[in-house]
């Protein structure tokens, strides 16, 4: 029935609302849409999560992970990462194992969905793979510890050339590196030092650089200052944060991560949220959203395209929105009516 | 002349538009209104600053650290501290030097200065002196080098402790520690460790731990969820400046730092800006309200409350606002509007 040959995407549904978000990503999304737009996708799905799966009596196999470097897309739903409990966390995992090096998170204002900001439309870039997150820690003595942040040249320029390439290539015109190099000058000062050697590269992109704590402050004042902003790990997960708030949350923003030949693992970045699993109130939004990024990354942008605006369409028109965006929809009613703008 | 003897406070005005701001200070909040309440401050007026004093041929003399060593209260105009020329910040070399442990910024919403939020109103409480700010850095091999972040037990509860008793003393309700101990276990780790440790003897208090990246989120969509945030250095130096921008920005908010034994050095924290320095344009309202905390770390809360309520009934008649404020007056201008609502 399909006139080109089926794409094959992992999916990993994850923990707490995972299942459900991903359920509607599957109902609503893909199977439908694709089906029309006879472009088929379809899921390899992997249990990846916080509990150990009776089947595999793990909780990350193997085939998981080759799922995705054989498929070289896929999406996942939220990991918890619990707190102190002595073991990595899996979203970490699975970006060490994966050599995902790029985290990709678009950010916009949404119409129609009223926060104290409407002019967000901004980027933000970050290393995946090192920085603070680089699991190095130590006691010295007792009672002082320590934590290694390591940057390297090469995972650094390696972040920096993705984001130069995707501002081009997404008609962007300014990148931002975000940095504390007046204080850690080595490490911060390398990351800059990669950042303007691509710069360099792209004289039509316009570079800067802004120190972090300036940098927030300049958000909560006047977002629209931003376009496209690249960073070290650390700074990437607050600053991705801070601008998902300025839009309404986590629940709503996408991200990709991208990996070494070209793999790319959407994701949505909120979290399990145990307490509403298996009621059918979950926001799929993100998800929704992250897998669109997919396909972005396949470069089906008309498929992208429409998906994007079915969901933004219903969302806008307000008549059926999750508790979360101050509606009392169910997940299925919510998925339903975006399919129905499809 | 005056019936209690007098209080010396040392003075540095800094760089940039720091001396004037300084006279600023001088000028309307101590001079006059000290007379008149009888309670009087001399200033000891020291440079510190990036250029070199030709008097001295030195930026930061020994007999500066020991103004403040000795008066235990100060105030302190911007520092520039130049990007990868080298050398440290002179400010961070202040608070070392002193010890200045905790570095202090309430944060509420001008009435009648319009910003997106009219409901913020915390405090920051930031370890000042390790974590990411250590200054220990290496280069491991030739494109990878690495900064280390130290926390210890003894800075930890020495923060802690200060936070949780200026919550009690200020009548405030909850402490959030910030921290990102799900990736930096051992060293958030023993942060939080030692946080909970002081919690304990503050029942009173409501103590929370919230990570970092959710913590600006949440801060950006619904500050009023805050009231004493306490955390290590990085975060607070970030969060402390994303708070400022909900409510104007670092032209706005005060600051003091506090140190071993009751020392108190109030600061400015904007920068220098050397592009209006001498121009009579700067705003003075940071140094100002610092000069407010200083007075508060006296005790003599009358006279803070007065200065502080002649600053904010000028910045909310609006009249006279420098032009960081979208108005047109002149540093002495301004400064002669507060005088006059004294
Ligand atoms: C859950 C946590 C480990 C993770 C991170 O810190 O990277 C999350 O905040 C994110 O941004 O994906
Ligand atoms: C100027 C800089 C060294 C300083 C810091 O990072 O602490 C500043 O941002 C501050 O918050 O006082």
């Amino acid at each position: 029935a399909f006139s080109s040959a089926p794409i094959t995407a992992t999916l990993f549904p994850g923990d707490g609302i995972g299942p459900e978000i991903a359920e509607s990503v599957k109902q609503c999304g893909y199977i439908q849409i694709f089906r029309e737009a006879e472009v088929p996708i379809e899921w390899e799905e992997h249990y990846v999560g916080t509990e150990i799966d009776p089947r595999t009596q793990s909780f990350l196999t193997w085939e998981s992970l080759e799922s995705v470097r054989r498929n070289r897309v896929g999406l996942k739903g939220p990991m918890a990462t619990p707190i102190g409990k002595g073991h990595r966390s899996l979203n970490l995992t699975l970006r060490k194992e994966l050599n995902l090096y790029a985290n990709v998170r678009p950010c916009y204002s949404l119409p129609g969905y009223k926060t104290r900001y409407d002019d967000v439309n901004l980027v933000t870039i970050r290393e995946n793979t090192e920085g603070e997150y680089s699991g190095l820690e130590h006691q010295v003595v007792r009672g002082v510890v320590e934590s290694l942040k390591i940057i390297t040249r090469q995972a650094s320029l390696r972040v920096a050339e993705y984001a130069f390439h995707y501002a081009k290539a997404h008609g962007r015109e300014r990148v931002s590196a975000i940095h504390k190099a007046n204080i850690m000058q080595k490490t911060d000062g390398l990351f800059l030092k990669c950042c303007r050697e691509v710069a360099e590269k792209y004289p039509e992109i316009t570079y800067e650089e802004v120190v972090i704590d300036n940098c927030c402050m300049m958000l909560v004042k006047n977002p629209a200052l931003f376009d496209v902003l690249v960073m070290p790990n650390l700074y990437g997960d607050i600053i991705s944060d801070l601008c998902a708030g300025l839009i309404g949350g986590l629940g709503l923003t996408p991200s990709c991560n991208i990996g070494e030949g070209g793999i790319a693992l959407a994701e949505a970045v909120h979290g399990s949220a145990p307490d509403i699993a298996g009621k059918n109130l979950a926001n799929p939004t993100a998800l929704l959203l992250s897998g669109v990024s997919m396909l972005r990354h396949l470069e089906l942008h008309d498929k992208a395209d429409r998906i994007q605006k079915a969901v933004l369409e219903t969302i806008a028109e307000g008549k059926y929105r999750t508790a979360d965006l101050g509606g009392s929809s169910t997940t299925s009613d919510f998925t339903r009516a975006i399919c129905d703008h499809l």
